[in-house]
């Protein structure tokens, strides 16, 4: 008998005939003897319809009461589920976030797990008890309900398998697993069988968005067994774990990432200490940086260059035009462009990714205008509209690798 | 300065324009230099759209799970009036009924508050904020969710003003207060400026749909005093409170109950103890009686009459067919009736209001099939056809008393 934490997400109980096909899985998978613990969002378009029902109010509402409005649609998964589980004969309890025993700090709208105190998971279990949990919320010290921003519910499933000691953590989606690119567009993707932590993160951070980020990085530290797969096909998943059979596969996936604006400052003066003042000022207004590029220096001037969100440029220009020390440089803002990477736990121990990946790019006449790496990833900066065609390009280079 | 503790209800907070509104209502009473404790209830039909919700999955769903969906009903009004407040620039705070202190029993979907450990609210008043208090809900000893039925914001805005000591508790509704009969069908219905517990408790359970009854019951037992106003009109409403000055009415109301059936049964043996048999066998199944009519025997028969709801009639006539002794007797429901009644404190010390009444109904050609009395109301069952004519005959005869 095992312990097992299913998650489904918002459009795997968007209706209440899909709230019954998560009950019928949930149910097998306890009529086969394991305990169950459910943890699901808030239905479909719930959480969106909230905001805009807040937004017809007060559009500056405060993160408190977003919270305790946004909480609720969790709520009425939660119950509704259980409904559907009483309906199909089985014994049941929701049980809300706080009454889970999931403790945040107090970053209303973005709070992070401190604890899950599982005690009342627990009696419901020993009674035999199919557990529905609401995911996405917690409880702060002053006793008001947070919420641990989107995807959050991926990592309240982990948590709750972390503090459980379950034997596996599966997060149903609506896709069947990991891909090795995104199987809508191309053609060759392979669902993977297995993917280290690293890898997922990785893939995770350049834009396959299967697995909240947070959640693969708590599933790391707790060494929880995670399996991806689809709440509308019975398929095996993609297993997410600490150690995979990594000899046969170089690279585990290739992704693109359009969400990217490119910023060059122009003739910076080449004096120590200029990258920290310029990065630590982004960093305080809260403004992630991906790739940075710095030229070597020509003279008593050099140019850096770096990537971020979309939605941040526009902060991060305010804030580079608001420094003295580069009053009156040229800036320069691209967003028509792309990011690509390969990522593999593989290509630590092969030379010749890179190489590989490049050649597959010049192949396809496309430009490389930035490039960035890490041990388990190769990633590069192109113009948007080559984005599909160097996905698919890199993509089938590493196909002999890929036959899993 | 004061403390007043303030309730809307469902229509009161239906939408955007709405919330709005009470939020201005809210924020004039603090404005004037008092603590303000706001309890509400769930936006317009938000209640009965969860209810489909759930019986499109499980018409048969355990009351535990349907009291953790409804109760979200009251998260999403306390957060969206919190941020309506927010939006006029004062300080908030909006609270579940669990972080409010509200300690229940367990009867699921119509529980009884135990006691408000006021707490947090009074914690938060001192920080100076409104506090909103999501009505209608609490927490039982097993630390889930309960609600207090239909109506019970009510009660738990009267149950906080008892805990809290409040200067006055103002119920706001969509009618601009108690009035002598109801003002949509009696041309000279009168609004009451001040009206006793007891004629409120005898008014509420005849059918004048004003103030939940248990709220007013716990009202008396607290000696809380509550205003019954308009959120839509300015201006003052009924004061409910221990004692007022009767001396000038007579009669505070007349109330039409329709909802009534009328059960007969007849030649029941005339022995001992038959009336406990019936009534306590009805009472096991939790059908509530009201006026109850023994004939005088005759020879070894009586007859028996009582009135229930119409919805409990059929589930009382079950039971009457099921007991042996009254095995072979003619069991006759009638549901084409209706109560009226007249009530008034001032009437113990007057008589001549029953004879009063029966004539206006006689003058009117209206025939009486029952008659109760109780210290401060004299209730009459006539046909169904008859009663608005009844009312108004009933109200014209006490107009004179009715100048307040």
């Amino acid at each position: 008998m095992s312990l097992i934490v299913q998650k489904f997400g918002g459009s795997s109980v968007a209706n209440a005939e899909r709230v019954m096909n998560v009950a019928r899985i949930v149910t097998d998978t306890y009529k086969n003897g394991n305990d169950v613990v459910v943890v699901v969002s808030a239905q479909g378009d719930t959480t969106d319809d909230l905001i805009d029902k807040a937004n017809e109010i007060n559009p500056r509402a405060s993160k408190r009461e977003m919270d305790m409005l946004l909480s609720a649609g969790e709520q009425i998964s939660i119950s509704l589920l259980a409904m559907a589980i009483e309906k199909l004969g089985y014994p049941v309890c929701s049980l809300l976030g706080w009454q889970a025993g999931f403790a945040t700090n107090s970053s209303y709208g973005s709070a992070r797990i401190k604890k899950v105190t599982a005690d009342r998971i627990k009696e419901e279990i020993e009674k035999k008890r199919i557990v529905v949990v609401a995911g996405f919320q917690g409880l702060n010290k002053y006793g008001d309900i947070t919420t641990l921003g989107r995807g959050g519910s991926d990592t309240s499933a982990v948590a709750i398998a972390a503090s459980l000691h379950a034997d596996r953590c599966q997060i149903y989606t609506d896709v069947e697993g990991v891909y090795t690119a995104d199987p809508r567009k191309i053609k060759g993707a392979k669902k993977l069988s297995e993917i280290t932590y690293d890898e997922m993160l990785e893939l995770a951070t350049l834009g396959a968005q299967v697995l909240n980020n947070r959640s693969v990085e708590m599933a790391k530290k707790y060494n929880v067994t995670i399996e991806v797969l689809s709440s509308l096909a019975k398929a095996s998943g993609t297993i997410v774990k600490e150690v995979t059979n990594v000899e046969k596969m170089l690279v585990r996936g290739v992704t693109k990432d359009s969400d990217v604006a490119r910023i060059s400052i122009i003739g910076v003066p080449n004096v120590p200490g200029i990258a920290y003042k310029i990065f630590g000022k982004l960093a305080a207004k809260n403004i992630n940086i991906d790739i940075i590029l710095q030229s070597v220096g020509r003279g008593n001037t050099k140019d850096i260059a770096f990537t971020t969100s979309k939605a941040n440029s526009e902060t991060a220009i305010e804030v580079l035009k608001s420094l003295e020390l580069l009053a009156g440089l040229e800036i320069i803002c691209d967003t028509s462009v792309s990011k690509i990477s390969v990522v593999g736990a593989g290509m630590e121990s092969h030379p010749g990714v890179a190489a590989k990946m490049f050649e597959a790019l010049f192949e396809n006449d496309i430009n490389i205008q930035m490039i960035s790496t890490s041990e388990i990833k190769i990633s590069v900066l192109i113009d948007i509209n080559d984005a599909d065609k160097a996905v698919a390009a890199v993509h089938e280079a590493f196909i002999p690798e890929l036959t899993d």
